[in-house]
């Protein structure tokens, strides 16, 4: 499966008393993991898809498998998992600097709506032709023409 | 279920560019619902734990229904799931002020040792007896003595 | 000098691998304190403010004289400073649970406007004449009505 | 001067309602900027000082003059500044990506020795002579062998 890889340097401020990473921290990386695909490997800028549709986390896990800790370079793997009309699973690997598997996890999104500058959360809009095309021609291993 | 609630006002800083709570928030606040109920409703100081033990998070997801908003009230309510001799689940829902469910979520905390200082992520140990039997009647029922 | 108290017990989450409260977050504090301070004391919802302005911190500063430590219920005292039609002066000092003092700092925030939903960080405006009243109130030691 | 620079991209996570990036991120940035000058220029990783020192902040501060926003790439710009036995300012400025000014700050660190595991911020140490001598070569000019 392609994968869209993100790296990152993880810091002080990251860390928790025990010295690795504090957990909600990793599902900040996979979102930002997510708006670099966007803005670099799919080229529709995340921040210009935020002007007309919301694109909320409806559900998302992770599991830990080996902590990371200060001054490593990491790399989170971004897949595109299952989608439906309105939704996108996208599935996340985070490794180490010599590989080691340290973290998996999840996110769904939902692309929703927005009304009066506000984001409608329950109401769910087909992806956009361009963006779905896109990520398709990614998750067949397309680059960007 | 027996529960705990941690109030919490949301602040202008956890919300995102949407103008709503930022997900990764969530887990931080579950995370700081259990320190807690470790420090007012059991009685041991979540910090004082972490002088002898590691307490990492091995899993953890959440469900978003709703999304909260700056200046809201909220309310996380913590209660005991499936337990082992080493680890414990603890589920959370989020409430906003009229009741109405935000968000549900669990994570699963494993006790671990501590070497030289660190905590030792591969090596599990039991909970304390003490601690155990404070988890147990409060998931019972029984408020400490 | 009047002075409005946030209260605080320091997370996990909030401390650093060297095992105290990462500095960044006192700023973090310091604009909590300012959001509950309007929201309690000076009964104008700082979300309802920001429907109408922006309120964009131009200048801040902190001194840190003693570390927080995870656990601790630490009190944030927030004080009227210097201020002119368009901008304010907010003074904090950050107290440990036996009163110490941890540290000090001061931010001077700016009502400006908002064009199309974005704050104009370029076009201060006159605080409202209401919202001026309450805080000169405040400063001077009256309560609200 | 000679400086350093780090560069980032502005997520989604760092803004606020108002759709810019929330000012104690700031801060954070430029404890990232240290780290990675650490790490990169000075060839002494931050997290290998810190297994022998603190290196807490006594002070800080910043100016905003211009907001940043989702995506956008910003440099960081580090300097050093003044500089005693133990302690050390460095100096910030945030560029957009055409160079505008967005902020300035500046922060001043003390290195503290160890003890038992914590660092002690009541007890300010000699700055490590090759760690000196590093700082003082960048501060010039010359780059590292």
């Amino acid at each position: 499966m392609p994968h869209y890889t993100w790296s990152h340097r993880v810091s002080f401020g990251e860390c928790d008393p025990a010295g690795v990473v504090y957990f909600p921290r990793y599902f900040e990386w996979f979102h930002e993991a997510m708006e670099e695909w966007f803005d670099v490997e799919l080229g529709v800028p995340y921040a210009q898809v935020l002007q007309r549709f919301g694109f909320p986390a409806v559900r998302t896990q992770a599991e830990f498998r080996a902590p990371c800790k200060m001054g490593e370079i990491v790399s989170v793997e971004l897949r595109v998992g299952h989608s439906t009309r309105s939704s996108l699973q996208l599935d996340y690997r985070v490794l180490g600097p010599s590989g080691g598997l340290r973290a998996t996890g999840a996110t769904t999104v939902v692309m929703v709506g927005v009304v009066s500058g506000e984001a409608d959360h329950f109401r769910s809009v087909t992806i956009p032709e361009e963006l779905r095309q896109r990520i398709d021609a990614f998750a067949q291993g397309l680059r960007p023409a």
